[in-house]
């Protein structure tokens, strides 16, 4: 296994310490249950955003923490959904006067623990509610969900939400907002190879050098077939159409278009994706209105590529380009 | 090969055409020169900063590209030099009354095609200077290099003077803070995995299962050896070691701490080592002012990371501090 790791056990304590020092002013890090909020938090004036899901999806979704997004992330260990009463802790943490959204990629142990978080801190008297991404037009049900899988598009949901939180929404209105996004958000994604999780120490499954998976979920479980490598336009031109045909966007539709790395993939070739995406997307006359390229939600090491579209209007325009102040920067 | 490619010998077309589609307001993407320039330059206010080098090293330098850092990028084919040409008519595009400052990594192919552009310009009447960057303290001569290699510390380079520039300073005082920031400025590197040119189809080296080059070259060539991959701890000590030991670094001392992905390694591990680099520093005294954790200067699709220190003074700092937009974005 060729990783930067000391005892695998430690793999997601070590990378929120590293997350937490990097980041002193902004980030807290809360080793007994895992989680990362803002030093911040709670912020009486504005509702609380939480997300948890496992880790091995960074940046998904502990450095997604900070002004305009995440008040905090519970993470679980890798590709494990967080302890729910982890979750229930995370919420006393940032519960604030206005309430607390919870946001939960479909998976069902995830849901099991937020459902739960939500009924304690309801019992409690805290203001929350929790809402479910389900973006992936992969597959119908899967090896970990009754429903869609949610994956990169929760990124759009995390962004909406939390720029409408900042703004002083109350909790109906953002989970309106939440609810909104979600609906007119839609990925599909690919695998080249397999990712290896520190604890395992070797491929989650068998992808042979001339074959890829087509519609791979995010913990490297099965999407809708195995197929042959091909040129990148023809990989491209299955994830667009999929995705495309899906809610369906027209011509016509002004869209955010993101082009996701899911972890081994250099940023060069995600941008080549990017390019043919965008011109494949202009022959159907739908027109890029805002665009996103780079690593929003990974499968630790696994290189391949997720393409998402959102459908775009004035009010969700405005909202993803709200200013946020996350971890993620390159200056 | 594993890799989204149409024909080998577009990958570097088609993925400049796919940043200047998602950038459609602020980067131009010139085919006949294989150049990524600002939409607004030249501005004859300020002196307009150029970067070239071999493709494959994203988002270095095509994608630091924009307002506050570089005017404009010539990147040649993967890991090949820019033809001398190329170069020259950029800074034809770019030129301003204020002068022109290229920056080079110093690689013996680089140089040549920079110098040769340099003179050209001169005997234009353009007012041009040429800062070469060598931050890698791996090796002292190498496989394209007499002296020592430019890397990821490239990036405070292009900070610091791209930030002077923009604040409306004369060549020869960008052109010194440019000097200043490379003289402080140490960068060491490692390889758990080689890298797969498109055009070779097949990786650079060979690294056993069990095996990391310790101070690798960006563009797969030797460092100092080869070793039995270890725990983080220890491989990021040696690291740490030979950057700190290098200009040296001293107790006290105030300094900006880069972990940098060479491509394939995802940001949960670059996170983890970056902890352990910030701990390993404050044992000996030395104090993280700023942090930088991502994909600055990669190798293609290379698992590894290097580590960069620059010793911080008040106007570093100030420089590295200023605001920048550049493509490489989350929201």
């Amino acid at each position: 296994m060729k990783k930067f790791v000391n005892d695998p056990k430690d793999y997601v304590s070590q990378m929120l310490e590293g997350l937490a020092l990097a980041n002193p002013d902004t980030l807290r890090y809360v080793p007994e249950y895992n989680l990362i909020m803002r030093a911040d938090a709670p912020r009486e004036d504005k509702v609380s955003i939480v997300q948890g899901s496992g880790s091995g999806h960074e940046p998904a979704h502990v450095m997604t923490v900070g002004k305009g997004m995440l008040d905090a992330a519970c993470p679980g260990d890798v590709f494990a959904a967080p302890p729910a009463d982890y979750v229930y802790e995370t919420v006393r943490l940032v519960a604030s006067a206005k309430g607390v959204l919870l946001l939960v990629n479909n998976y069902t142990g995830d849901r099991m623990a937020f459902e739960m978080a939500e009924e304690l801190s309801q019992a409690d008297g805290v203001n929350v509610r929790t809402l479910f991404i389900d973006d992936d037009v992969a597959v119908q049900d899967s090896t970990y969900t009754v429903g869609r899988r949610g994956v990169a598009g929760n990124f759009f949901v995390m962004k909406a939400v939390g720029a409408a939180a900042e703004r002083g929404a109350d909790l109906d209105e953002v989970h309106r907002i939440g609810e909104k996004v979600n609906s007119v958000t839609r990925t599909m994604g690919m695998a080249l190879t397999a990712c290896t999780p520190p604890a395992k120490g070797s491929p989650l499954f068998e992808l042979p050098d001339d074959s890829v998976e087509m519609g791979v979920g995010i913990h490297g479980e099965p999407g809708r077939r195995r197929e042959k490598l091909r040129s990148a336009d023809e990989m491209v031109r299955e994830l667009v159409d999929a995705v495309v045909d899906d809610l369906p966007f027209s011509s016509g539709d002004r869209v955010a278009l993101m082009v996701n790395g899911l972890g081994g993939t250099p940023i060069g070739e995600l941008y080549l994706v990017y390019g043919l995406a965008h011109r494949q997307l202009a022959e159907r006359g739908i027109e890029v209105g805002r665009s996103y390229v780079g690593e929003y939600c990974t499968s630790l090491d696994m290189a391949g590529a997720s393409v998402t579209l959102v459908r775009l209007d004035d009010e969700i325009f405005d909202l993803l380009t709200d200013p946020a102040e996350i971890p993620i920067r390159v200056f």
